[in-house]
């Protein structure tokens, strides 16, 4: 512990925060933590790799003047006023060009408002989106900074050497003006309900297709070993080996299907909507937990909606080759709307988003990760302002190898009653992509007839109205 | 001209303003309006009935000084900041007892704001829902209000004179407290967005069967004249007949397929979500509108992707029974997901909204209205505190009866490529509904997994967190 200054501060000593500041150390970072708890502290200093220098103190002014400048204050407290009063605690004890770094999962009008507000008192604000959870923390996040530049260059060593690697490529990179790093953590996050969602109706439909626990351990296994590598499949084979301590049965047999949410997904579905961008995979989603906590409800309308054709028509084999290319499919898909929402709001929120950066930074570390970034980095190389991955050429190819399952695979699914939402929105929103004309024509009729909103024609410029014959 | 005291003032005479003034004349009342523009009071005298009583003048505080006491003034005015204005410009005119009407399309946080204030000045603030478009204002709009209960008694004999009839009741009622009515008015709008999407969807079903304009006319006509009976399927039966002036060409084929949209739809998306509530069908609406607006994209797009799989595998005669049960069973679907948004938000926002009186109020004058509304009466008459209209055995059998083909006709739009995201989404509303044991048990052991998120179980009460092998 004896260094004269530490190269870093955090604010706040949850498992995540811990986990970063041991990840810094290791990282050959001298890390220091403010926090109220002594234990928190004895916690933090025995946990730390040997050789390593952490250290905590129970002031917040001694940890800031224990710091090197300028300083690097990372708070990593509760979205929401916590910020905001922690902000107003570091304030005063700093110094021109020190830089305060919000690591929470702030929302980005928040961090947008904080980035004027302390830059306008001579310092630099950071919001950064952290992604991986605990383990990511302390081995390997990725990190999403956006804000000013110029501070981020001084961050830059120390969140590099924290980052996961890929092909020996930190995952992170600057993202954006003002808000935007949180705003790319905004909709890593709606991209990962949009896959959680597809993976549970996938697995819904594999489990009335008959296979076991054990069984859909072997799919997500071969699958995670194919073209559907990522984390989430990572993780899903492991979960169904998994056995409850109290009961002996497989664990997921006996979670509830009352699912929660921190609010991401909605505020990823809700911004969208204000741009307007459409993401209705990601809506899907949303609505699929919200839906899931109907359960008193749910139970009542099973009785009186029975469901008596829930016979898939399929063979198991049948039945994974469909399941793999729909979500496969639909994996796609999410992606492509929360990028073309990334896209949108880049232009709209002028946050000069670049997406190859954004991609890239997702490759590793972070809950979405997985092989398809590869293919999307590779993408955005060679056309960076696509407005929509699907225009490119290399996607078009991974849809057309996949969209006749899927839809063959849905077409059975909604005749055997199975809800599998998520999927069809992915299906419906390429559909209507993919539609030069749409019948929204008639819509635009309806709303002159009824409320003389005008509309456009496609073959004279201009606006009309008609007094329509009733 | 000659009264001393009139009945009624309004604040804005655009054409809904005008026409709910000429009605209210009709009906025996005296009515005054303000506006800056000598012209529109010309036309306002020049369209009044005769023997009415309709004046205008250019002073906000002569016509106020006109109206008998307790005033009735409604405001008539963009939704935002012009209602906030024009209230500061009301209110030094006005003695206790006094009534501010809202009739505009004001978000329900605002209304329930500005309750607040002028109550606060002693005075009263009611938020009207007004629904009906030009020609419902004219000769009976379907009227939504919220607020103060007693305020509310002393606009009753007029607002019941003016609103739409069924069976001779009024379509306005007391419909709660704060903000009820212009929440309810948003509700009711995103219900008619769900309901557009889905029948804009079922025409490009029918066309892609083969059916001609006059052919769809045909069609429409019939459902109207059937259980679809509906305002909005009425006025798209005359749509397609509907000849365009320039070309001799069908209206319809002739306009954009870009649809534009006020907003409240979003809202009710928005809105639903902080509930939380699941009203994915208007999601898919509200999705749908933003993606018309792709043209470009959607152009290069469809190069990208041509449909080649168009064939529906039909018969007109079949493809339209289908498309006729899946429109009506999509269309209780919508209702459902809107009142049971309604139930949760009367409950959450404290507003008592009475749901009885919603669905009677809504049978006539609104965009909405259609027969459906007289089973909804009599089914929440029978049971008024159903959480959703699904769990009445009523219901149950209109879904029983529809959703059978709802099944075979969306398999087959989907395996033909033809884009049916608002239909899938109530489909698939249905099926988790009415589903018991939902797979968001794989989604809690993800977050668990990944984010330590914890779970529940099925079997032990309590809240629980795995360390997850992996």
């Amino acid at each position: 512990m004896s260094v004269n200054k530490f190269d870093f501060g955090l604010v706040g000593l949850g498992v995540m925060g811990r986990n970063l500041l041991l990840n810094m150390a290791d990282h050959g970072y001298s890390a220091i933590a403010f926090n109220r708890s002594e234990e928190k502290i004895a916690a933090l200093r025995a946990a730390a790799t040997e050789g390593t220098v952490v250290d905590g103190v129970t002031d917040l002014g001694e940890m800031i003047a224990r710091l090197k400048t300028p300083r690097k204050i990372m708070l990593l407290v509760p979205a929401g006023a916590p910020v905001d009063e922690v902000i107003e605690q570091v304030l005063p004890h700093l110094d021109s060009d020190d830089i305060i770094i919000d690591g929470g999962n702030s929302h980005f009008t928040d961090t947008l408002r904080r980035v004027k507000y302390v830059e306008g008192k001579g310092f630099n604000f950071i919001g950064v989106g952290v992604s991986g959870g605990e383990q990511g923390a302390r081995t390997g996040p990725s990190l999403m900074p956006g804000g000013s530049e110029k501070a981020y260059k001084s961050l830059q060593p120390i969140l590099e050497a924290v980052a996961a690697k890929v092909h020996g490529e930190p995952c992170v990179d600057y993202l954006g003006k003002g808000g935007a790093g949180h705003y790319v953590k905004m909709v890593h996050n709606g991209i990962e309900y949009g896959i959680m969602q597809l993976i549970s109706e996938s697995y819904s439909i594999l489990k009335a297709a008959g296979l076991s626990n054990e069984e859909l351990h072997e799919v997500f296994k071969k699958w995670n070993d194919g073209d559907l590598q990522s984390f989430l499949v990572e993780i899903t084979r492991d979960i169904f080996l998994q056995k409850d301590d109290q009961t002996g049965k497989h664990l997921v047999d006996v979670i509830s299907d009352k699912a929660g949410s921190k609010g991401t997904g909605k505020w990823t579905s809700q911004d969208a909507m204000n741009l307007p961008v459409a993401i209705p995979t990601i809506d899907a989603a949303v609505a699929g937990r919200t839906i899931s906590g109907y359960k008193d409800e749910r139970v009542a309308a099973a009785k009186v909606y029975p469901r008596d054709n829930a016979d898939l028509g399929l063979s198991k084999e049948e039945a994974i080759q469909l399941v793999h290319d729909a979500l496969y499919f639909g994996t796609i898909i999410s992606y492509a709307q929360g990028l073309s929402m990334l896209y949108q709001a880049s232009r709209e929120l002028e946050m000069d988003i670049p997406l190859t950066r954004v991609v890239s930074v997702w490759r590793g570390g972070c809950i979405i990760r997985s092989s398809l970034l590869e293919v999307f980095t590779a993408a955005y190389n060679s056309s960076p302002d696509l407005p929509n991955i699907l225009l490119s050429s290399q996607i078009a190819d991974l849809i057309g190898q996949s969209v006749g399952n899927t839809r063959k695979l849905l077409a059975k699914a909604i005749t055997a009653g199975i809800p599998v939402s998520a999927h069809t929105a992915s299906l419906g929103y390429f559909d209507a992509y993919r539609t030069a004309y749409l019948p929204t024509n008639l819509i635009q009729a309806q709303r002159d007839f009824f409320g003389a909103h005008t509309y456009q024609r496609i073959d004279i410029p201009g606006t009309f109205h008609t007094e329509w014959n009733s």
